[in-house]
């Protein structure tokens, strides 16, 4: 067996999110059938974590078992070709047996776009969250550094998980406003985020940005340690899985 | 009977193009149907010009008589979020009784999208057309100019149409490259264009950048008046009506 690891980007639109599940479209699935088909037997495809239903993909990484060597861009030609056309495959690489796409994760980013045009955007319905409201972007960019550094961010995450160590590391979280104006570009990096994580930061941030909550109210919510601090989850479709590190 | 105009934008995506017909979901047909429940009697709505299946438009322009006025933001609002979410309304005006869409409209700008990465973008597929060929953007650059001026653009015209004028002025035809360098963004204004022709000179374009025609083609192409000179027809979903002057 040949262990590759591979690069993969999504539109989650139409996918109920990336893991296998007995019923509904996922993303696992269809890379595993398309897999197992260039194969001819069964091939699991293991990712660096889920995304959910609706949730995008630019840099999703993957690994998986593959029973002979094929030449890399064969492999990822094979992968973004036979796949169906919300899947692509960036690129492909050989690694070691032991490499693990989401054990040996150090870090991701992630991006969350907001359409702020007035009317929304008919182009940006799948792929971003909509905020028709006043917005201070300037409030937005004040509270952000108090995300930064190592916190137990159990205000910050849905319930319904498991994990049970809640702090993260957050090295980057930023905002810049399209040239358009019409659109809020998010981005967050850090060693992991917990469930809905991202999600949760941005509808509270949008809050903080529409005056519904003070602008130095992070450290509060932080040390609370009590979702119901935090504002709400904002939509799935304004979320993008860019990068894992390695 | 108080007569407006409005422009509106739509993802072409879903739709059989804009023009009402007997089968298949139309722009003009989802308009008349939310003016007319608006209105409790039936409305007929004008645009400045068709656009195909698969063609986006970010600034249509249409007309339509109201039987009452009403403020200009409640009827704004009320085409913008009655319609199905691929139609969007950015703007409403009352004009003169004698304003017509189509008839009155001296200018057009197109745009054209191209994702020329690798692999094609999953975000993409809907929104630009593809061309994953080895491309030279200089040389489509130095022949854009030639399109300028006032000319018969019978080769650049599908089949089918029953215009027999075939004189037009384009203004402008620039290329740029998105900042990521995956995408060409083509610009084209005119006082008008024949039918499919935007996107046969596209076809035409790529032709030449990727060095199957030569870049001085487009002259000898214009007087030949013969649309068998001219490259293919580029793909419906890269084109998006930006803007109608009048």
């Amino acid at each position: 067996m040949v262990r590759y690891k591979a690069i993969i980007s999504y539109d989650g639109t139409n996918f109920s999110g990336f893991q296998r599940q007995p019923n509904g479209r996922t993303v696992q699935s269809e890379l595993e059938k398309t897999l197992s088909k260039m194969a001819s037997q069964s091939i699991e495809v293991h990712a660096s974590g889920r995304t959910d239903a609706g949730v995008h993909a630019i840099g999703q990484v993957i690994h998986f078992d593959f029973p002979h060597e094929r030449p890399l861009e064969r492999m990822r030609f094979g992968l973004d070709t036979q796949t169906p056309e919300d899947i692509a495959c960036r690129s492909v690489e050989i690694v070691a047996d032991d490499f693990h796409a989401r054990y040996l994760a150090t870090g991701k980013t992630y991006e969350f776009r907001v359409d702020i045009g007035k009317p929304r955007s008919p182009f940006r319905r799948y792929y971003a969250s909509y905020f028709p409201y006043p917005i201070d972007v300037e409030k937005i960019q004040q509270a952000l550094p108090d995300l930064l550094g190592t916190h137990d961010f159990t205000s910050f995450c849905a319930s319904g998980s498991s994990i049970e160590d809640h702090v993260r590391t957050i090295d980057e979280a930023s905002l810049t406003v399209s040239s358009d104006g019409d659109e809020l570009i998010f981005t967050f990096s850090g060693n992991g985020f917990l469930y809905k994580m991202i999600r949760i930061l941005v509808g509270t941030l949008l809050k903080i940005g529409n005056d519904r909550m003070p602008v130095d109210a992070i450290p509060g919510i932080i040390a609370g340690k009590d979702r119901n601090l935090a504002g709400p989850t904002a939509h799935p479709e304004g979320l993008y899985l860019k990068e894992v590190r390695y």
